[in-house]
C-alpha cells in the first residue's frame, strides 16, 4: 500500500503581531506592555521553532530596515513576507477603497514602500490584509465602486512591479462588519477579474473556517487556479477569528488541511496566525508547532490508496474509519 | 431632487413546493395530507397574487406536460422555469456530482427532459437547484473530482441547448452539510469556468443571508457579470434556510435588495420561495407579496441623489437616517 | 501520578430512529425505504454494540407493547427510556405548549401512556423531545403563556408519576425555528420552576455545541444540580443538528466530555443520536462506538494530578499540552 | 379597540465609552484621539438625547468623583449606573473568577469602591460586566470551581450592601471565547443560586441577539423573576456584538422587544450602548433615539386586542399583518 512519500518536515513561521503587545476594545491598555519591534524579533526566536516571520510595515518609528534585517539575519530568520498596515486609525475607514483619493494614495504609496522593503529584506512576496476595506451597514456603500476600487487599487500596485508577489489574506468580517475580501472563491473571482499574473491568495485555516468553509477545498481551489501564495494556521470556533493554537479544537479539518498541503505539494514553510492574547507567545508557538508536526506526521502516513478508493465513492463511513485509525490509532 | 422614475410594479412568482405537502424528518407524515400537482397550481392562483409558477420536474405519476400547461393557462399563470427534482432518493448521494456514472446519467437525462418541458410549457430558463452535490464530512471526497463533476456536468448540459438558459440557485448547507453551490461568488466562480453563456445564477435572498452575504451585493455581483438570471424572495435568521414570508425579519435588508433590484433595471417578476410549514400557503404568499409591496413603493421614493451623495463618503449615519425617513417615515 | 481509577468500559445505546426511514424536506421519498419497528429493532441488534434502545412511540400501527418487548428481549437489547412522538403532524403546533385545548390533552395522554409503555418495557425514564413547542416568528407567541404552558404541562404529567423519571431533550432549534427548550440553562431555570423532583435533562452533545454552550460545561452544570438523567452522543458544524457520527469533527471537546462523564461517575450506557441519511446505520454506530471507546480509553489515561494543577491556575498551554499528549501521543 | 395607554415617551441614556476613544486589535492607534473622562460627559450632553450615563470606573487619573458629580449636574445629566472596569489589563484572566486571590480581592475592592461612588453620584446601581471571567480553551477550566468563583464573588458584594442594587450584563463571548455570564437563562440560574435580592439582570438587545435568543422573549423572562434592572439597545448581524445604532438591521425585532418594554411597564430610561468606530458618536446616539422614538411610536399604536387574539392561537400570520401595519403603513 502505498502512502505520502517521506519529505522533508515542515518549517514554520508566524506572524511579528503574535510576539507583540495585544489590544483590543476592553483591555485598552493592552494584554501585556509595548513590544518594540526588535524585541518582537527576539521573542519570535526565542521560540526555538521559527524559520521566519511576517513582518508588519511600517516598523517602530527610529527603527530601519537595515536593523530589521540584521535583527532577522543575527537569529536565522527570514523575512517571509512583509504586510504594510492598512488597517490602523489613519485607513479606518478603508485603504484601496477609501472614499479619499488622499487615503487610497497613502495605500497605494505604503504599498510601494512595502516591495521596496520586501526587496531589501529578501522577502517572498508582499501581503494585503485590508481589514478595513468593507463596510458595516446596509446601503453604506455603493458595492460597484467598492469593488472597482478594491480590484483595481491593488491591480494598479501589482501592475507597477510585474516582478513582485503580492497576496491577498481574506476574511469574512473584523474590524469591519462585512469585509470586501471576504472568503476564498469570492476573492479569486476577484483577482481573476485584475488580469494580472502576481497577485494570489494567502488561506488561512481559521478565516477559512470562520467563512463557513472547509478549509482543505478552499485550499484545493486556490491552488488550482494557481493561487496559492502562502498558507496560514490557527483554530477557533468556527464564528469568529478567535486566533487560537493550531489544533486546538479541529484536529480533524487540520488533518485534512495537512493531508492537501502534502498533496498539493506545498514547498514553503507552514505560518502561524495567532493572537495569545492571555498566553506567552512562545509558548503558543511551540505548543501549536507541535501539535501541527504530530498531525502532519499522521497525515503522512495516511493509507492513500485506501484512501482515494473510498474518496472515489463517498463513502463517509470509510474515510472516519481511515481518520480514526490515523488520529485516535 | 430625483428619485426613482415611475414603474410598473412588480409581479411575483412562486416555487410551487410552497403549496405542496411539506414535510421534514420529524413531522414525517407531513405537515398537512398530500398535494397533487394540479391541485397546487389551483392553490398557487387561488392565493391571488402570482403570475407564474417555478415547476419541479417530473410531476406526479400520470400527469401530462399539457394538463400542466392546461391548468396554468386556465388561471392565466407562465411557467418561469423548470426545476429537475435532482435532489430526492434517487439522487441522495449527489446528482452531477454522484460517484455513480449512471446516476449522473440520470441527472443529465432529467435535465435533458426538462429543457423539454421548459420548451413546451414556454419556461424562460430551467433551474437547477444541485442540494445533494456536496458532502458531509471531513475527507469524503476529493475536492477536485467533485468540482470537475459539478461543473462538467451542467456545462455539458448547457452545450447541448445553447438557446435555452439555465441557473444555478446556490446554498450554503441542507441536506447535504456542505454544499458545492456554496455562495455567489463561489458559483460564479464556477460558472466562469465552465466556459458557456447560457448559465447563470438565482440569487434567493435568504440563502444569500443564510451564506453570511449582504443579498444587496450578491445581487450586484451577479448582474455585473452579466450571470443574473432570477431573484427569489424570503427570509430567515441569518443560519438556515427557514423560508419564512419575506420582510418578516429583515426589512432594512430586504428594502435595499428590492433598491438593488430597481437599479438593475429588473424586468421580469420576483418569484417567492417559502415553506409554510404550519401556515396557510396562500396566506404566506398574500402577506410576503404585500410586505415587497410596501417595501418597493418605499424603495421607489428613495431620495436617490442624497442617498449617492452619502455612498459616495460612505457616510452610515447619512444612509441611515435616509432609510429611517423612507421606513419608518 | 493518580490517573482516572480503571471502570468497566462504557456500554452504548441509540435512538431506533437511527435505524429507521429518513426523510427530509427534499428527499420527501425518504432516504430509504419504510422500515417497520420491528425491524429497526433487529437492525439495532445487527450493528453488534448496542445495549439498548431509546423507542419512539407509538410504534407503528399494530404492533404491541409485547411485542416490541419480546423482540429487545430477544436480542437481549434494554429499552432505555419511551420518547412519545409529540413532534409529527398532529402536534404541529406545539405539543404542551399548542394553544388548542384538546391537542394539550393529546400530548399528556400520550405521555401517560408512554409512562405505561415505559413500566412494562422496564425503561429507565420517559423522554420529552417538544419539538414543536415553540414559534417561528417574532410576536407569534405571548412568551409567558408560553411558558406557563410548557412548565406546567410536564409539570402535570410529572406530579401524576411521582415514581417515574421523566427528562427533556433541550435544541436550539428545528423543527421551529426557536424551540422553548432550547439550552441546558434555559431548561434546568425552567425545570426547576416546575417545582418537582422526577424530572431533568437529556444532554446531548451536538445540541449544546449548536446551542453554542461547550458540552462539558453543560454536562457538569446539569449533574450539579442532581438533574442529569441521559446523555447523547453526536457531532456537528456548531450551527446545526446535523447528527454525524460521534468524533467526526470535534475529538477535544468529544474527549472533553468523555472526561467529565467519568468525572460525575456516570454509571448508564451513552446514547448515540445519529442521522445516518445516506450511510448504513450499523456502520454509523460502529464508528461512533469505536471512536469513543478509542476517546474513552485516553481520557482514562489523562495525567489527573497534572490536568487538576493547570485547571488550577487556568493555565491553556498546560492543559493543550495533556491533551496533544493523550489525543496524539 | 383598545391599544396601549398614552404614557411619557422614553427618555435615554448611554454608555460613556460610546463617546470616549475606541480601539480594537487592528487600529491600536485607536479610532480616535484620547478623549478624556469629563469629555465624554461634555460630548455625551452635547448629543442632545441624553438623560443620563452608565460610568465607567475609575475615571482617569486624578479626575474625582465630586468633578464628575459637577459635570454631570453641569449638563442636567444622571449617573445611571457605575461599572467598575473589571476586564482591563489587571483581569486579563478574570475577576471575580481568577485563579489569584489577590485579583479577586481587587475586584472586590473595586465592586465596594463602585458602590461608594454610586451613592456619592446618586446612581441606581452598580454593574457588573465580568467580560474577562470564563475560559478560552476546552479543558482550560474545572467548570464547578469557575461557578463558585463567579456566583459567590458577586454574591458576596452584594450581601455587604443589601440596600444596593447590582446588575449582571451577559454576553456570549468576547473577549473571552467563552464567558460564565452568557445568556439570560444561564445567568438567572446563577443569580437565582447566589440566594439574594439584590442582584439582577441588565438585558442587552444586542447580546440576547447574538446568544441565539429572541430578546423580546430574555425581556419578559427577566422581567417575569423580577430580576430586571436595565435594559441596552443597539444591533448587530446576530453573531457578535457588532453594537451597531438601534434599529439599524432588526426593526421588527426592536419593535417586539419595545413593545415588551411597555407591556412590563418600565418606567425607567432606555440605555444605549454604541461603539460608534468610525461614526460621529454625537450621531450614532441621535440616529438610535430617533429609530427607537419612531419604532416606540408605532408600538404605542399597536392594536393589542388583535395582537393579542392572534397571539392566542399562535397565528403567525395575523401578527405578521399587524407588524406589517405597524411598521409599513
Amino acid at each position: 500500500m502505498s502512502s505520502s512519500s517521506p519529505r522533508t518536515p515542515h518549517a514554520f513561521t508566524a506572524g511579528m503581531w503574535t510576539f507583540g503587545r495585544i489590544i483590543d476594545r476592553y483591555a485598552t491598555d493592552g494584554y501585556g506592555p509595548p513590544v518594540p519591534t526588535l524585541k518582537t524579533i527576539d521573542l519570535a526566536a526565542a521560540s526555538g521553532e521559527l524559520a521566519g516571520l511576517d513582518l508588519n510595515y511600517p516598523f517602530d518609528e527610529g527603527v530601519t530596515v537595515e536593523e530589521v534585517g540584521k535583527a532577522l539575519a543575527g537569529h536565522g530568520l527570514a523575512a517571509v513576507n512583509i504586510t504594510p498596515v492598512i488597517y490602523d486609525r489613519g485607513f479606518r475607514s478603508g485603504s484601496f477603497t477609501s472614499t479619499d483619493p488622499a487615503v487610497r494614495k497613502r495605500a497605494v504609496d505604503l504599498a510601494h514602500e512595502s516591495v521596496d522593503v520586501a526587496r531589501r529584506l529578501n522577502a517572498r512576496y508582499v501581503k494585503f490584509w485590508p481589514g478595513q476595506d468593507g463596510y458595516d451597514y446596509p446601503f453604506q456603500v455603493d458595492y460597484a465602486t467598492l469593488r472597482r476600487h478594491a480590484v483595481e487599487g491593488i491591480r494598479d500596485v501589482a501592475r507597477n512591479f510585474p516582478d513582485v508577489t503580492f497576496a491577498i489574506e481574506y476574511k469574512l468580517k473584523e474590524p469591519r462588519n462585512r469585509l470586501f475580501w471576504s472568503t476564498a472563491a469570492a476573492s479569486l473571482l476577484a483577482i481573476e477579474q485584475m488580469g494580472v499574473d502576481n497577485v494570489g491568495l494567502v488561506v488561512d485555516f481559521g478565516h477559512s473556517l470562520f467563512a463557513k468553509e472547509n478549509p482543505a477545498e478552499a485550499l484545493t481551489l486556490a491552488h488550482s487556479m494557481g493561487r496559492l501564495v502562502d498558507i496560514e494556521l490557527d483554530d477557533n470556533y468556527r464564528e469568529w477569528d478567535d486566533d487560537l493554537t493550531a489544533g486546538a479544537l479541529h484536529l480533524v479539518e487540520t488533518l485534512e488541511f495537512l493531508h492537501v498541503v502534502r498533496e498539493i505539494g506545498w514547498e514553503h514553510p507552514l505560518k502561524l496566525d495567532l493572537f495569545p492574547y492571555r498566553e506567552n507567545a512562545g509558548e503558543a508557538v511551540r505548543e501549536s508547532v507541535a501539535t501541527l508536526r504530530a498531525l502532519d506526521d499522521k497525515a503522512a502516513r495516511l493509507p492513500l490508496e485506501e484512501l482515494r478508493a473510498a474518496q472515489a465513492v463517498h463513502d463517509a463511513m470509510a474515510v472516519q474509519r481511515i481518520v480514526r485509525a490515523a488520529l485516535l490509532g
